[in-house]
């Protein structure tokens, strides 16, 4: 896929997202709440969950209907709200205490510790309130989809995936994790969800549970995941904060364990390198047209080779 | 209904839901995540949400099948994972800084802050699990009724609920709330959730959503939930904290309006009256049998004459 069209087709995805979270999450939540939420949530980041659920719905689905773009759009709002109330409690003061995130001000220093914790709480339930719409409210996502998003995303996001990755975070604060157990805590605390993103998208469009299809964008996602991680961490040893639009060499600073404390910056960039490639062997074994998957590939090209 | 009858009733569903609960929130969960989250909602409380989830269920399908017997326990469990987590919150210092909780040292006393708030996150998104087993997983809970169960559950704890009833109180600390909003502050902080319990265990039972027994049965949940927090008001005011198991008059030390500082103590006790014969008389309108009613009759009952 030429930059140009991934640009075109990343602008459209995220056109959509940025509205239809605009719409959901609601101004009119009560003694500030809204605001809070609002702050948190829109207009924020790479929306790179977003982009792999919508790549993966487009892979698995390439004559979407009404009900499974709207299937896929929710799923991809989803994700995003969850993401996005992570970051507001894992910047608390009691976390990473972070007072600057997306080049802004973080929740709690904009609103409270209070009412950036409630803010996170609401948009976690939001998310699986956006899942599951009622009859009337969209334009028909079966309740049997409806369900398979809830369990993917609820197992993605607790102690299993995202909220337990993060515990092991917390538990390892100057402590020397071996390079297993930092795998197992990133593929939580990030993979998990982002995984996730990859087989929401890919349930909405279709791909059942015990597919050769369906393993394969597992892989992809869990790939993808783990790269997604690991530049991170190379970004974050080698490029400033204004870049970041975070504050740079802030684990390495708290001793905290990263992939290049443990790799080195090469073997990091090496390792990175080499899930590309099981990233994109994974989507050639899935048996998906090679055009229906471009999107997908793109995007864990870009994963891996972003500087911000 | 006899005392020794509801103490039977009530046991028997105790019992499942400590043990179902115990069974779904893991030990396992790394890095003390699962201690945490097992602290803050193993063997705690009255269970109240759990027992109206059933009693509900009871009332709408005498002749229940395995499949919505499970569904009603996974509701019955989702809901009590709800209300515990937002209790876990509540407490952090920077909401209430409650450090006495049913009798023990709250969670971020035992577990520090970081983990306290993790906890509940994990327990959040756990809820959700358990209301999406997988197929082969549950009794085959249909996922239709998992999509429904979700959207109930979701709605009544996100910011038109439980998290937008928390949002007000945190701003109306000090101030002369009125009336009416201190009812709309009850309503969605602790009433939204108690009516959930019941319309989840309603729908557990198949009442559809546009029926008389529905509408119903939501105001019986109403009334019962406005009646609960009057009554919690009354006994904070003239109760010790042994006898309660937390720190008694906080609300009113805090400079919190309380239905006891608003209405006096024998408006407030009225007012609890009138809310008990509001909850019995849409049981009545309802059209469900009488003796399938019973045991929510009873909770009513003990939710207005209780002492502690």
């Amino acid at each position: 896929m030429s930059p140009e069209l991934f640009k075109a087709w990343s602008t459209q995805v995220l056109t959509s997202v940025e509205s239809a979270l605009d719409n959901w999450v609601p101004e009119s939540a009560p003694a500030g709440l809204g605001q809070a939420m609002r702050y948190a949530s829109l207009d924020g980041g790479k929306r790179l969950r977003a982009l792999l659920v919508q790549a993966a719905a487009e892979a698995a689905d390439a004559g979407a209907t009404p009900a499974s773009q709207e299937a896929a759009l929710r799923a991809a709002c989803a994700v995003e709200l969850i993401h996005a109330y992570s970051l507001v409690h894992d910047d608390l003061p009691c976390m990473d205490n972070d007072v600057l995130r997306r080049g802004k001000p973080t929740a709690h220093v904009q609103f409270g510790e209070a009412q950036a914790m409630l803010a996170g709480d609401a948009m976690q339930a939001l998310a699986f309130e956006v899942l599951t719409p009622d009859v009337g409210e969209g334009a028909g996502v079966p309740p049997v989809l409806q369900a398979r998003l809830c369990r993917l995303l609820a197992r993605a996001s607790g102690q299993a995936g995202m909220a337990g990755g993060q515990a092991i975070d917390l538990a390892s604060v100057g402590a020397a994790l071996a390079e297993t157990s930092l795998r197992d805590m990133h593929h939580r605390k990030t993979g998990a969800l982002l995984r996730a993103s990859v087989q929401m998208g890919a349930a909405c469009g279709g791909v059942p549970t015990d597919s050769i299809a369906w393993q394969a964008l597992s892989d992809y996602g869990h790939a993808v995941g783990l790269a997604f991680q690991i530049v991170d961490d190379v970004l974050d040893a080698t490029q400033a904060s204004e870049t970041l639009g975070k504050t740079a060499g802030k684990d390495a600073d708290a001793n905290k364990p990263t992939y290049v404390s443990l790799l080195g910056l090469e073997g990091a960039r090496q390792e990175a390198s080499d899930l590309l490639h099981q990233a994109l062997s994974a989507l050639q074994r899935s048996g998906l047209p090679s055009q229906a998957t471009a999107s997908l590939r793109a995007l864990a090209e870009r994963i891996v080779h972003r500087d911000h």
